[in-house]
């Protein structure tokens, strides 16, 4: 599990009842449930070309219309009927930012300086010391002492204060310098993806390191991906009555971590058929792409490359948050299709609301 | 988990491309896809006679048609919005038989017995000896030996290799005394309440103590369910590159116990909603049932009593497969819908294959 190390409890963020939906990424989201599996329309050059606004034409582009155009070809041998079509999307760094640190660290960040007062034992460890800091590269490198300090700040609760708590950190907080909502850091070619795919018969899954709390209260709205479709890592919780209800009580320990390795088994476990289309930025998504480029019919596995230092941040390579770098080689290698954010989109987030 | 001791690894059989599929169930099955989450047709006693032609006039039937009409009626303060609409299944004796034993258990008993050769250690197994005797009320109650041996005799090989393993065995064995493939012994009243559940925009989903290996390979043929909406059991999984490819490999460990307080976990993990309809048989599905009843909006809880001895099996109260004891309470105590099989259904099981 040694790539586990860099995504696990990560990211997402924000804000439930959002409303970033430019025109485009609305009529994916309403169009989400009655499209997913609905006869696919057949993908043409010019549907394409009005459904991908932010995407520039060139390879990485023409790569996803022409998959697109091969799976939906009734009658032709790379069609695959709409039951399979698979798409599966990391998260941080995929379809939003994740610097300077996966926003679900800054969040459980956040969470352990409150719940600092009542541990004084935390002061001997060095994920605390990190936090205090605010050493967000030395915090990527701490994942098992940071651990410990998340899973006693965030248990005992049920599942839905948790979820109430989150709501409210995303619908409070901002990012650091960029000063916008968390959920407004999506990238805008990738809501337009996602709809795209939809509307041609995919059922489009997020499969993140994060956890399945973080991501599911805004996933629906902003992405069209209704909670059943995030899968994630996640707490143990145990059933319980409590207070003559039942409830499900959140235990301080990791349940499943669903990054590197882990996506293919969350995959396994949680869909059951393999993806024709996986998309990720990172070594975290190393083994979902191997898992998803190994099909004998057709597939199309891609990277979203960081190489955009104006518009958002330029890293990947040797970042420690975020770090491509075997599968960059592996995409090399292999023929995966890389996307530069900085040649291959127009824009990279959508509009802030109103 | 006192409760899990009953279901576990249990159930499902059959047989992937199966055509059971009366006229009433195809419609289901291809609409599952198209009507998951459309926008809803609104429920009328006219469209419920039509589509519920094996339900008999009676309390359990009038339950079930006011509930889908009051949560599809727009405007009423009891509408439920189609992406909420999630409708969880038991599988093993609310969706299909379970006598004279769970039939993922006559798929292990064959394997153990195969593996067995290769095995003289297990000879002081008392599961191992329960085999030998077909004794299968000894059997129920020797879960753990049982598992130890399961887990040797289902290891080492791939998630693609197991899958093949079941699907050859549910295309080529038949119920002990029954005489029919297991996936000809669905109840097709159940097949026909969950096509009229869907084509009401609901989502519908197997919340299983057997695992999601045994189900997924018939479920979309049979029940119109896809693999990703199959909550089941599982064993541990492992990503390895064998011979060059990415394989899921399985290991000799239980993962997860999808049973008893394990299923309002288990929906909690897949499906991120409390579902608004579950149905359950036994005590197996009493959290999950009473997960389902503690919402505060619409909801709706039901049991399958096993009381017809001619058309099928009667058992439940006392039953060591398949008991109903404190679920049966529960329900009076709280009003959930019990279903009698004798009573409440003019067909059992649907016309056989050709």
């Amino acid at each position: 599990m040694q790539l586990c190390s860099r995504r696990n409890w990560s990211r997402r963020a924000l804000g439930l009842v959002g409303a970033i939906v430019v025109a485009l990424s609305v009529a994916g989201c309403v169009g989400q449930s009655a499209s997913d599996a609905k006869s696919p329309a057949v993908a043409s050059a010019t549907n394409a070309a009005a459904a991908l606004p932010s995407w520039r034409e060139g390879t990485a582009k023409k790569r996803i219309v022409k998959f697109v155009a091969d799976v939906t070809r009734e009658g032709s041998s790379t069609f695959v009927p709409p039951a399979e079509r698979i798409a599966v999307f990391d998260n941080d760094g995929t379809l939003w930012s994740e610097q300077p640190l996966y926003f679900q660290f800054l969040f459980l960040l956040d969470q352990i300086t409150a719940a600092a007062p009542n541990h004084p034992e935390w002061k001997g460890n060095p994920a605390y010391q990190a936090i205090l800091k605010k050493d967000y590269g030395a915090l990527a490198s701490l994942q098992k002492p940071l651990m410990r300090l998340v899973a006693v700040a965030n248990s005992g609760m049920t599942v839905d204060q948790y979820d109430k708590t989150i709501r409210n950190w995303l619908a409070t907080t901002q990012h650091p310098t960029l000063k916008r909502p968390f959920t407004e850091l999506v990238y805008q070619p990738q809501l337009e993806l996602l709809a795209y795919l939809r509307a041609n018969g995919f059922k489009t899954f997020i499969v993140s390191g994060g956890t399945i709390e973080f991501i599911r209260p805004w996933a629906e709205t902003i992405y069209g991906i209704p909670p059943e479709q995030v899968i994630g890592s996640s707490q143990l919780v145990q059933y319980e009555i409590r207070d003559g209800h039942p409830a499900l009580v959140r235990r301080p320990k990791i349940d499943f971590v669903n990054d590197g390795p882990g996506k293919p088994i969350g995959i396994y476990r949680e869909i059951g058929r393999r993806p024709i289309l996986a998309f990720g930025n990172s070594d975290g998504d190393l083994q979902m792409l191997q898992y998803t480029a190994a099909a004998s019919g057709p597939h199309l596995a891609l990277l979203v490359h960081h190489d955009d230092a104006v518009r958002e941040f330029a890293y990947d390579r040797r970042s420690k948050v975020g770090k491509l770098d075997k599968a960059w080689d592996e995409a090399v290698t292999d023929g995966w299709a890389v996307v530069s954010m900085k040649d291959d989109w127009t824009t990279i987030y959508p509009l802030p609301r109103r």
